[in-house]
């Protein structure tokens, strides 16, 4: 038996998906997830606006002792999406706790960009 | 009734406005904030520099349940603004907790670079 | 005497070998170790994955009072390497306190992309 | 007056001055430290390296609130600086409490690469 490890809340308050891709890999952001224990972790994941309500509950499971790096742009609750193009920000909560990591691909320009940041976690 | 989550006091000592764009993207640097509370959050923003006195209290709001990514060249305080291509510090500080994390893009070349962390909490 | 200090374990949920370079530098990883203590420090490095059986246990050494900054790529056990352009996680367990940070750079395209998080340490 | 703000040692593990710059900016390492009191600050800061002794105690002094982008290029100890394009770890203590952050900027090629973490505190 393997013991769940890290926290049950996690803040992104810097969300955001490219709406372009110029060179030869695509534009993406993923919540990379790791779940230390035997059991499986199911997430709910609200996303948060500039301008107008919240999507909330999209729900993914990481099975036992996986990671699981979650294209922002496949999550969806009754058939809405993330937009592109458009600042957000991203509130995971799991029913065990996990680890999360929030990276970003940027290739808008035939270059691409990276950045990486560890979620904050609430208690 | 949404509860405010995170810290009221937030350090982010890496800001620097690149004074120059040569591709699509303009440079910038952004304070992305979450407010999950159902209440509005004012956030109190000062600028520290290597060589000069403190800009303090440049106000920013930020809606109940709402993100906002906040421009740094669009602070200011009496007229006064923060110059680009200086070194300088953010401390922000909120009424309510929230979470903050601040990304800057470098245009200064026709690609992009990428850079983001975590602003440190105080307690 | 010099004292141990920071954590014994450490997470990093988004590991990736990238597997191609395009540039003049070559696409890697790398966990960076402190060891403040005058004794040496035994690492243990587990990797797990999205779809498969974690790789368990390759062991480290960090003299004391000595950095390490070492490549993903060059982890093994039982002649067991992890696999390029595979999303994965990094769980890194230290026998004395260590410090932990996680470096990626990207040379995909001719120019190259930085990324860089500290790990992030469990109690 | 105002008061000291977050904590007297940080670590930065990842350390690296890139050997050559090719674009229109320079490849360079900045430690950015806060203060936030009224009394200035003297650091002292340690580096370690794979291979060989450290090299301690080169001391900067940051006057009260301020902030000071230090150039790690720039730091030396009996004439002694931190050669470039050698993994090294960095160790920061400051006689009050300031904030850490480390980034790097990497233009060993044309178009820049960009890195910053918040530095890890201990108590």
């Amino acid at each position: 038996m393997n013991q769940a490890k890290g926290a049950k809340q996690w803040i992104i308050p810097d969300g955001y998906i490219p709406p372009t891709s110029a060179g030869t890999l695509e534009s993406h952001e993923s919540i990379c997830v790791l779940n230390c224990s035997s059991e499986e972790a199911l997430l709910s994941i609200t996303v948060f606006f500039e301008d107008r309500e919240p999507i909330e509950g999209m729900l993914v499971v990481v099975p036992g002792r996986r990671t699981k790096h979650i294209r922002t742009s496949g999550l969806a609750k009754n058939g809405e999406r993330i937009p592109t193009g458009v600042p957000y920000a991203i509130e995971l909560i799991s029913d065990i706790p996990v680890i999360v990591q929030y990276s970003r691909l940027d290739a808008t320009q035939a270059e691409n960009a990276l950045m990486s940041v560890m979620a904050y976690p609430l208690k």
